[in-house]
């Protein structure tokens, strides 16, 4: 049995345990900040990661998303299959975006999409090989060739490369497309923390887009799209002035191929036109002018014009690089998977946080505790409406906190949420204000749904898992806003449907009377059945008239 | 003003799009990942990772640490200053240290260290790199050289290499240490995530620390080490074989140089005897013998070499590599920092997570409401005790949430309180049970202090900033029931003072009557003065020796 020596050390001992550390290595140790902690929580983000990527590549590619799912028990782990109708991968693209950590196509851009890292996927088919002990494998066709290509992609820990294996020309029956399998160790489970519900929830933030899932138990579900036709494709941006670092400012001078610093100005900011860029320079002085050489700028010079960027003033961030749901559609989602009472959606304008544009949207549905509630008509009748349950499977109670539903750039967060942006700005919420209990320092109590939904070209996410949105002022502000406008909505709603109630109750006792005073309105006036039916008929229409909503 | 074309791609177009990320970039883009999301928190963040990195140098060499942090003001920005009389760093390995994300000598080992991923430190100067454009100065000199080495580091973000600049020798009174001085946008606070909270609770947790520290303001603080004495060093581990998944199990088959099975088994893991290994590799099978070379072993021999080592008992993982705070130095530390009316600790025995040793430590410090509370005297009488205030300076009030105080490995944790196992573990405490008020879901209410340490030989951090302690099972289960323990202790304790209290008032109004009792006796009898007062006396000593407390 080996132990190790447990003496002090002096500064040359230390030196000769410093090494390098692969960052596949570090988030092979560190996998639960990349989502893989618990068995049955891989399953749900290897199927998120692969969903997410054909998603996008879907979208990017002009596609309407069509996606196959299926989670398989295989030997003692499970198999995880997601294949999409995208535009298929190159082939000597595959192993490095499959077997690589940090490798990908959106880091480097300012855009809304699902993936930002790529980090995840990669992730996936670690996990795989470090608990089945068997490398990811891929099948991918692109648009055109006659041929799709097949391989299986490992990762090298402890370089951060991939090993690729068996490489060959497969028969396809898809004329573009990506279908990756990766074998893994896993516990399958239903509820809120499950790939069911991360595909339920995806197809409401995504009513663009269908899926066909397949249980381990070979049941099969689709999830079938509402609307034919893609959302407008984000526009990619470039950084805003005010969000740009002094030490960001001086790595951009030196990387730029621009060669003066006017230019330099107007094409690598947005936001800033010729006048902006003279403006921001006379600002600056220090020698600097329209034609100097931004690689020959000097530290004092930058500094200078970072001062003189931070006090010129610039329109803000555009942002029509922004795609948010939309309110129609989020509303035709919530309805279609949540059957509610009530329900209210807000898109919130967009705003800026470091200089990234931003945008909130909100949802509420409200059902009725008891699974009844009342309708008002056109002809001033209440009726009680009944329905299934309560607004979502999951189980919503009235002395329950509500359901909270958290959206990232249209991906549903299933993790973490107590650490989240959304779920801080919630709390923050006065929610007795809108007629709601609610525990000091915690979520309301009642059987409603929240939905929120932020999207932006960088989301700040609390770690690799990307679960949770971090905290950043700017975020919690605007989502408290559209929390606090729904809010109001269902206050309103909330008055009315008790007014309703007690309407509904006296009428209830009235309309008891009815019977009984038509009965002694036939024995005095000798009213036949008839006519005693159209008298009765008539108290009740009388009733209604005088009685105002 | 650029703005940048907006059209479907293809997957030919997508590639050209795919580029490798440097872990540095990453960081920088994320900075929040790293503790380094708001001013007022990276001064925070900046300091705790030097302070972490100096004092993790002095335990290892065997130096009683003696520090000195200076935050103050530079320019528009701060300058940080950590220096220690550590073991120095010797020249060579400056730059990479201070100058390369992923970098160190702790994360190729399982002990218990402060910092484990190599990564703090260097994102602190890229930190100020970024917002003040300046690069790290750094002096260290290691015993026994004539003079020390300065040097100026940057980072290369997009290489993720470091740059060294003006490296020359300099004079410096210490005879051995590391200085480093870091200037960066900033915004200093006091209060609860603050430098100085900081230290005072890294003082609470390390009573072997001396630290002098000098604000912005230049008003200078002591905290003077109460124990002459260093922790035992802790002892570095080798991996438990249950903790270890097929992949790795793979992984360290062929990269040991270890020549047969038998050795590889005894030498790269822990607990593994002679007989043990035996016993794996019988159980194996598939034509595995002690004298199998591991670099031959095929996949489907690993696999079941894998499953032998599971079905195998092999004694749980040794735990002499944990060094907790202990009993007596944590109260010790509570007393000295915080002025409360009961105090209690415990640590629990150690347990395991993922085949990692981890151990947890607890601490309870109750203060009376109002800074009041009453004493039991040897002498059997009830006195007031009033003291300064709350038990913490922050302030712990009756109808506020506990005051929870967070360490990992002796580090104190500032941030990130709602995603912490520790708080996660403190919310499912019903402490009703224990006396005290509890809104559901939340902590409880009172005015009391509830310390918790966690120490291992990998702490699972929920991100790369370590603020909080990801929820695995078998962590938040030992907190629970240390929390529990600890409980049922103040339960006792309040139930205690309340009999106390009640006694107190009975007796406050008994001895209200006592003068007039004293006053009628000497009127009817024909006391003296002193007889009346010696009546009074005795009749207030028969009241206390007849009521039992």
């Amino acid at each position: 049995m080996s132990t190790v020596p447990n003496t002090y050390a002096n500064a040359v001992d230390m030196a000769a345990h410093q090494r390098e550390i692969s960052i596949a290595e570090f988030f092979l140790k560190n996998r639960h900040l990349l989502g893989f902690d618990s068995p049955s929580k891989a399953l749900v983000t290897a199927v998120k990661e692969a969903v997410d990527n054909a998603l996008d590549a879907c979208e990017e590619a002009g596609i309407l998303p069509e996606l196959m799912v299926q989670v398989a028990h295989w030997n003692d782990n499970f198999r995880v299959i997601v294949e999409d109708n995208g535009p298929g991968i190159v082939p000597e693209q595959i192993a490095r975006i499959f077997g690589k950590l940090l490798y990908g196509s959106k880091f480097h851009k300012l855009s809304q999409s699902r993936g930002q890292q790529g980090m995840g996927i990669s992730a996936a088919g670690m996990y795989g090989q470090l608990t089945a002990g068997t490398p990811m494998k891929i099948i991918s066709r692109v648009a055109g060739e006659p041929k799709a290509m097949q391989m299986r992609v490992s990762i090298d820990t402890s370089r951060n490369r991939p090993d690729m294996h068996r490489k060959h020309e497969v028969e396809w029956e898809r004329p573009h497309g990506t279908r990756i399998e990766i074998e893994m160790e896993g516990h399958y489970q239903t509820g809120p923390h499950s790939v069911p519900m991360y595909l339920k929830l995806t197809a409401i933030a995504n009513p663009h887009v269908s899926i066909t899932y397949c249980d381990p138990y070979h049941a099969s579900t689709r999830l079938e799209r509402s609307i034919e036709q893609l959302p407008p494709l984000p526009r990619e941006i470039k950084p805003h002035p005010h969000g740009v670092e002094l030490g960001r400012l001086i790595q951009m001078l030196s990387d730029t191929h621009c060669r003066s610093l006017q230019t330099f100005l107007e094409e690598e900011f947005s936001r800033v036109g010729r006048n902006t860029a003279i403006r921001i320079i006379k600002s600056a002085g220090r020698g600097l002018s329209r034609r100097s050489l931004p690689k020959r700028i000097a530290h004092a010079q930058a500094s200078a014009l970072h001062r003189a960027i931070q006090r010129t003033p610039i329109s803000s961030p555009r942002t029509d690089c922004l795609v948010p749901i939309g309110e129609a559609q989020l509303l035709e989602g919530l309805r279609k998977e949540l059957e509610a009472d009530f329900y209210t959606v807000l898109t919130r304008p967009p705003a800026v946080y470091r200089g990234n544009p931003f945008q909130v949207e909100i949802g509420l549905a409200y059902a009725q505790a008891g699974g009844l509630a009342l309708e008002l008509e056109a002809d001033g009748h209440i009726h009680r409406r009944e329905h299934k349950s309560s607004a979502v499977e999951a189980g919503v109670r009235a002395d329950e906190p509500v359901h909270l539903l958290r959206f990232a750039n249209r991906v549903p967060l299933l993790y973490q949420q107590s650490a989240c942006a959304i779920t801080k700005a919630a709390i923050q919420v006065n929610w007795r204000n809108y007629g709601l209990q609610q525990p000091k320092g915690a979520l309301p109590l009642g059987p409603m749904v929240v939905l929120v939904h932020v999207a932006s070209v960088w989301v700040p996410y609390t770690s690799e898992s990307k679960e949770a949105i971090a905290a950043y002022d700017e975020i919690i502000k605007e989502i408290h806003l559209g929390l606090q406008a729904c809010g109001r909505r269902l206050a309103h709603y909330l008055a009315h449907e008790k007014h309703l109630r007690r309407e509904y109750e006296h009428r209830q006792r009235i309309g008891s009377y009815l019977p009984h005073i038509g009965g002694a309105l036939q024995e005095i006036l000798g009213l036949s059945d008839e006519e005693r039916e159209a008298t009765e008929q008539r108290l009740d229409e009388a009733i209604i008239e005088h009685r105002h909503i």
